[in-house]
């Protein structure tokens, strides 16, 4: 994503947020392709992807192909005035081409196959694979590059959503591969890996597996690797079809849907972002307060500011969860116009009209089963003419907050690897409790990668920062005495990029930033919480901190804890600050302390003291103005500040969302 | 099971209900065999099951055979006067077989290989195994057809117990040729498992297996079709071993072990049912009030209604819990006489003589670990004592009841399928509650296999009866047409024979009948409760329902819940009436809500008011009169009215039965 | 460990209780080397164990040898006074090895591999694992042996860990060969085994497997026979790689360590204990209060009271917990000396220097991360010189109790099987109970294995011993009659050897001897007690006891428990007495329940009233004189007697430890 390039439109388009979703006439008889036109008309789409999971239509085996439906769709859709973001429809292979190539089906760390049957059961570094792939990329790109109603190519689709970490022996042979661009010599490979340890020192890269099911805890390094490895292997899918299809059609700008929501973390999406013409995501209601905010905010942040394209999300219930429950009135829109709010210039969903049959038959969608008269659709009319009111927000990027939180895929897959001193921490749980707590307080906050430029914010955050190459730490270093301050926890600055220790005291990256040394962390039992002077209580984790120089000033201290003192401290550095928080404060605990970390970052919220968490407030900046979203928190009503509204006013509805020209 | 056919007796004997159990003198020195006559004798027994197991010792190699130690055992029965119901011995095969064959040995959805050691470890579908045990069971024909101590035939041994699910390759070439059946061609199987979806298409038959381990959820259809395969292919081993001993022995009765208890469901019974000469069931005691009843209530619907054989339960513990208590005092008569009033012509248990070795030992018999001076064995003698009195009840059926509670496997198997609105709906837990509820407020009531005529009730329930095939919803309408009254609940008439949607609103079969219409379901968290506008409380579902039609009766709505409003709903139709219940009210909520339900259907308990939920009455019926049992259903005396008993008194024990000739 | 040799020390050194860690040089860059020296010397370590996990440094390939760092290592220990306990280097195979050989990788139940990548991934069973490991021990043991710096062997390393169950094809020929020995014929398995239950009569050996996954429960004497064999298979690596050793090297003794900690129970130590020099154990604190006291207690017992070799604990947190928590203060030096209390006369640590990558960088050791400057290492200094102060205990026995609990890992084995009446029983965990319920009293108390003499204790208490051969039986009658006191508890006398049932009533094998007789267990539901006449509670389990001699006294009875009557009962024996205990008393129910059981058998406390309970007290005596420990379990200060201390004194601090010559 070197350059940012949008979705294709006819020139003279008036600028607009699409609209639309996965469409699927494949699975629907042409009769009710007239009646879908009808409906998005009606509802206001002007884009839908298609032929996601078309391979098995398309190319019905080996030597045969099927375009002429697609062909129909196509016109059809570019007829009526609604871009096509096509699918190559590589997501999960036909069952001929697994009956004969059983050898692309992804193996477990125990050795079992995962059979066909269900989707996306293909191991990213089959060569068998990526050959039929390519094939099938190149038949499309070639076919469909000049037709002027495809404006985007989506590529396969959520990738390694179930295929991330194969085990076969194919990964075993691209481990090898990367390994050996990575590391250069079998020495340093074992340096890195540090397999003095345990009696794993290897004498070639030949003798290298995957972290297989093994009789203990697998060699650490090795299951960080294997992780990075296994995201670069996806990456490197991505890559082989958007070459193929940059080589056909330049002119077609090439996304791929991320997964960026709750605990999934099998992909470096910072990385896949830079592979890509734009963002697109998808997104579903999780577990877990300002959950969609958050992720949406983090998917701005890999977009590097600039519009993203809401690739899947649901008008209501989703089907994969044990118990799945439909969205409350007002949901549909607030949600939509969350990401709105975060930068997303295209809002679409899974998926235009709900399966008959199948495995997500029970995934709502814009047409539900009971049809057109039902409140599922009216939301969607209702909110596709909404979109159609905010077109002065198109193109403009999320404007910057004050405060950043760095979320970053390292420290994550690092914290929570095995044989650690606590295996209920959560990495990503506490960052989202900063978020959580940020908001409650009415600040701005922006999640943002740790490869993203930090100059401008006034205050970072950067909770349980494990794993810290010295470029990382240099960075932090560099911040904070250039006038920045930067707040971090439990936990951080305890490895480098080949979880090695920093050894002599932890947090061993930023003992001598912070001014404190920690000998022993003392993990809390899962019901324990320890209080704090300020009435609060940790939990999940403490440490007995040694201050080691005379500025640091403790802000908050263990009570009653004969072993442990001081909880939170800050030391003045250059021009800035470095903070240290010693154990989980959680959202009550962490709404208590934030002030002062605020105050002493010269941080105020922007929202009037009434309005701080019952609304969020999210900032959208362009050529075309300055747009303030208004998301009610709350299940009450809420007024709003006077001024120019492009959508909602001043009374704020429950679960609603209003939009002011600033 | 076109005719019934009972067990031979010789002529001039005595009708009597059958009593004994499954024998196993192989696993005892041959001088314990006189101790068994003498306190079998002593017990009343006149029934045993022999070879179950033998397998092995039958036949200690694939050409040696060794027939004389049951020469032996069943002369010495039939010198005793004790029928033998001879097992064909094919439950579990010998380990030389499976040395020899590692091939017959089932392989789980992951694609791991059940060893032997255990039991039952055999593939339906392994034309190797089939030959093996055909062979045998050829053999014992042979031998024993015209031995007159022979009372019926015993086929394998429950069944699918262990082995139901086999994935192995024998059992995809057999899936195959199933499909084939149903199907004919690829493309009626495409349509029915709706494979456009996900890429899924198949190109032929050769292509398709079972559902085996996949990256995600297997497709439904597919599913629900191996859920039938796997059923058919067991009734299919059970056919080829009935048609060799009908083809040898004409003219002795075939059976075999149903398991109709808790939550066994691999096998259609029903089917099953239609394939033998007198059903035979296995029953344990496991968790849920008025489980035992209901089981053996659907075992007579299977019977349709004549006359079965209550093939094994326990004297006391058992040993396969995780915690196994023993009866309480009382429980093992009452036990058995439930069985007899809901018309078990037979009460055998699992064993004769505890084992003193192997997994079951631990499992409680007719003989203890404690031999003959034991409360358990006082309690059987006793026992015997008891069925000998209640000659006259012998070949009578089970009078039918005024309300019946439709028990359907299909809609069982489509229920509980995965990526469903809510994993915590469980289809039998639903149907015993309100046959606990019926029971409570004293009323009989049949739970009866779909398949079975509904003339002459008043009232059916059809709880969650998800899949309904069209000729299904046309036989309920016509019911309720022609004045019956039906009730249905939530997540009924969702789908049809494929797993397809009934299209348009739920609930689509029944939609126009009940006169409403659901967008979305509203799943309940799992300790979350909905109140209910008489005060009761809904659980694990809600469901807003639009009233569709003028003529619908709201019994009952939802409180406080603002997204919702009806909860129950009646409709008149024909002259009958269809009511929804769209939550889990359980046993108390039913409890208050079937008087209405009872009286609209003009349906009163027989039961006089103060035995009502006291006592469980059932009812038989034949040439010998009809008999009303009372079953004390608490641990209090009960007063019953006056009469010629049979057996127990007007004084109804704690835990107690009584016998009255109406 | 027919004859007790301990380390070899040069002539004229003064004896004094070891001190030292595994030291993995190997992980660290020579000039660590030095610091480590000095640190050792500092803190007075003696001793070291060197080279566990050095295999693919010692033999990078299968011809290259590797040695001269280790000579360094050595030369460099002993040059400082430190003696080498040397490893053979045998615990974790080199990736080149499984490379090659991937036949000696390990195989689950399931039929999965073990691959390699973490430590341990061999199959006890492999000829050419064993070929391969006897050659490195055969190249140490020539390269080695003449060293003076080398004070014992140390064959492999926590043998069984990771791999004690391995169900491979070699182990299944192993298993065999097994077989043949115990059984000779395979008629004389088939009747231990039981075969004649579910069709499982064997033809031959060679139809035998290990239980592998099956479809139910496997056979439980085929269960018991793999646990005995595995168990065997580990002892006969140890003794191969011993005869090597005692070979080339027949001055220097032989250990390897044991694993006597929390639930492991995968050898039978006791019979390994015989093959070695003198016993060595591993210990991490785990749940359970006296956990660490009752496991020292029963490494004693293996090591027949004579001094053995702590060879590893940890300092403070370890890493392989769900949550490590490190260590309060005072417990890194009460660990310690409890342990010697017990018997240890030598102290030694996993491990050294923490790592600073792999598997175990979490795990405490003598030097942290946070380097000298830390509070363990200051501890570890003290500890080193309070160690060098108990010279005159070094040599001393662990003194005889009056009371001792039989621990058997026989009846381990067998009471925990599966399809028994409850899976909640935990062996362990009873006789815990009752260890700390003596404890709780003040009375000393020996954990000892059954195969040791029990001439000399008053009381003998022998809880849940579910498996009692003839002579068990026999030897435990002869006590009872010779004028001991025995207390045995529910489900015990269950089983012989063969896991049949001791038939006639239970417990059987005791039933004469207890004069009682018990029909049926009755286990309780998880959260469900029963109420006992002196108004403490049972739980788990409960029995109706049926008293069937007039000499029996009833010391407890079940309250308000219709079925259930006497719970406890006693009954004298010829000079002695046996009392039975019918459900889970739990340390509250039996410290109210034991006064009377000790005063039956003359058994009174050695400590003053007021510190029974406050402290533990443990005996040593020897050529040197009695030495009595004083543990402080509370976290208060306690009062001691006067005394000689060598070390402490009158008062104990909170979690202290006092050593007083009596």
């Amino acid at each position: 994503m070197q350059n940012h390039r949008w979705l294709r439109t006819p020139e003279g388009t008036t600028p607009r947020i699409s609209f639309g979703a996965d469409y699927n006439p494949d699975q629907w008889p042409r009769e009710v392709w007239d009646e879908d036109v009808r409906l998005m008309k009606q509802a206001g789409v002007d884009v839908v992807s298609v032929a996601i999971f078309s391979w098995a239509k398309l190319q019905p085996g080996p030597d045969t192909w099927n375009f002429e439906w697609l062909d129909e769709v196509i016109d059809l859709m570019h007829a009526n005035g609604i871009g096509v973001d096509l699918a190559t429809a590589t997501a999960s292979p036909p069952p001929w081409l697994t009956t004969a190539h059983p050898e692309v089906l992804p193996v477990t760390a125990e050795g079992n196959v995962l059979s066909q049957g269900a989707r996306q059961h293909w191991r990213p570094t089959s060569p068998v694979f990526r050959e039929h792939a390519l094939a099938l990329v190149t038949k499309l790109a070639e076919r469909y590059g000049s037709h002027p109603g495809i404006v985007a190519w989506h590529v396969n689709n959520e990738l390694g959503c179930h295929n991330a970490y194969d085990y076969s022996d194919d990964a075993a042979n691209a481990f090898r591969a990367w390994l050996i661009e990575r590391y250069e010599t079998i020495d340093g490979l074992n340096f890195a890996w540090g397999t003095a340890f345990w009696s794993q020192r290897y004498g070639s890269f030949d003798e290298i597996l995957p972290p297989r099911l093994a009789a203990s805890f697998p060699n650490p390094t090795q299951q960080l690797d294997f992780l990075r490895f296994s995201s670069d292997a996806l990456i490197d899918h991505l890559t082989a079809e958007r070459d193929v299809l940059n080589r056909i059609t330049p002119d077609i700008p090439v996304t791929t849907n991320f997964m960026v929501v709750g605990e999934t973390r099998h992909l470096d999406y910072d990385k896949m972002a830079r592979e890509i013409d734009f963002v697109s995501n998808d997104h579903y209601v999780v577990e877990g307060r300002d959950e969609l905010a958050f992720s949406a905010s983090l998917t701005s942040g890999f977009a590097r500011h600039r519009p993203w394209f809401l690739m899947e999300h649901s008008t209501s219930a989703v089907n994969w969860q044990p118990i799945n429950r439909p969205k409350r009135p007002g949901e549909l829109i607030r949600d939509s116009l969350t990401h709105v709010a975060h930068g997303a210039d295209a809002v679409c969903y899974f998926q235009w009209r709900q399966s008959a049959a199948g495995a997500e038959k029970f995934h709502s969608s814009m047409i539900p089963h009971g049809g057109e008269d039902t409140r599922v659709y009216r939301d969607v009319v209702k909110l596709g003419g909404i979109l159609q009111s905010l077109g002065d927000v198109v193109g403009s990027d999320r404007a910057r907050a004050d405060v950043a939180i760095v979320f970053d895929w390292e420290a994550w897959r690092g914290a929570e690897l095995d044989s650690h001193p606590s295996e209920k921490l959560n990495y990503r749980r506490e960052a989202l409790e900063w978020f959580t707590a940020l908001t409650e307080l009415g600040i701005r906050v922006d999640v943002v990668p740790s490869a993203m430029d930090l100059d401008g914010y006034r205050l970072v955050i950067a909770p349980v920062l494990y794993a810290v190459p010295a470029s990382l730490r240099d960075k932090l270093t560099a911040f904070v005495e250039g006038g920045g301050h930067l707040v971090t926890t439990y936990f951080s600055g305890i490895a480098d990029e080949n979880d090695h220790i920093w050894l002599g005291g932890y947090p061993g990256a930023f003992r001598e930033m912070l001014g404190i040394r920690v000998e022993e962390f003392r993990p809390l039992w899962e019901d324990e919480t320890v209080a704090l002077s300020n009435g609060t209580t940790g939990s999940l984790w403490s440490e007995p901190i040694d201050i080691a120089s005379d500025d640091v000033e403790v802000l908050l201290s263990y009570e009653n804890e004969e072993e442990l003192g001081a909880a939170v401290t800050r030391r003045p550095v250059g021009s800035g600050s470095a903070a240290y928080v010693s154990t989980r404060l959680g959202v009550a605990g962490l709404t208590h302390l934030l002030p002062a970390l605020l105050e002493g970052a010269g941080v105020e919220s922007e929202l009037p003291a009434a309005l701080r968490g019952k609304v969020e407030l999210v900032t959208r900046e362009g050529e075309g103005g300055r747009f303030e979203f208004y998301i009610n928190r709350t299940d009450s009503f809420v007024d709003l500040p006077e001024g120019d509204y492009l959508y909602g006013a001043t009374t704020l509805a429950p679960r609603g969302v209003a939009v002011r020209r600033a």
